[in-house]
């Protein structure tokens, strides 16, 4: 594995389970995109993408990575968890820029109650988000 | 990568490209599990997954497969195609047994409008395949 990619991994792996939202931060790129589990759009930008990051972490109880594989600067991180008592598995495909940052991620999640009750959390913390962000801009 | 492994990948890739149903059940252990996108508890049983295998490679319109990971006797294969219109991307998570046949497959996609959609055309042909297992046997 690629030097910048094994530290990618590992930073990556010991923000998560620290919970470490502002660790996670430092591992974007300047422009990243998020391909989120509800939408075929993908999230554009630095902020909005950690503060989706931030959230998923804290809203899914026991967020514990397992299964993971690396293929050059792609990574696919397999992970487990609940929300609301519902069991999760879900998967981070992860491309990496030429810095080691996270340039994109594109999340899957089953089984369709899970990301429906995570959704249930997520959508209200993003719409406050994206309204204090358009208030101040 | 192991021989078996890279056999595996290879014979998968060529019976989904062409569609080939009857290829993809030589690929299978004889007690087969799938992690369906919608539920969490997975399908047993060999007609029972390469039913649902089938369906799915029929009813996922211009189905391929993109990025793909191997670690040892896992695999992550990256598939993207439409459903009803409704671009989607998905993972299958492949893990292999000793003969270098499936034994578990995890399926993710996103998004979530393209999940419910594909349990439309899905649903009604599992439950037909279902009753006809029960009134055979």
């Amino acid at each position: 594995m690629d030097a910048e990619v094994a530290a990618f991994s590992r930073r990556w792996h010991e923000a998560v389970a620290a919970r470490d939202v502002d660790g996670l931060l430092e591992l974007l790129s300047d422009e990243p995109t998020l391909g989120a589990p509800p939408y075929w759009q993908p999230l554009e930008g630095r902020a909005l993408v950690h503060h989706l990051l931030g959230i998923i972490v804290q809203t899914i109880d026991g967020f514990t990575y397992h299964r993971e594989w690396v293929n050059g600067r792609e990574l696919a991180l397999e992970f487990r968890g609940s929300v609301d008592g519902l069991d999760l598995q879900g998967i981070d495909l992860v491309t990496l820029d030429e810095a080691g940052r996270l340039s994109n991620l594109d999340v899957m999640i089953r089984p369709l109650n899970a990301v429906e009750a995570l959704m249930k959390h997520v959508r209200p913390r993003m719409l406050a988000f994206l309204e204090a962000q358009a208030s101040s801009g």
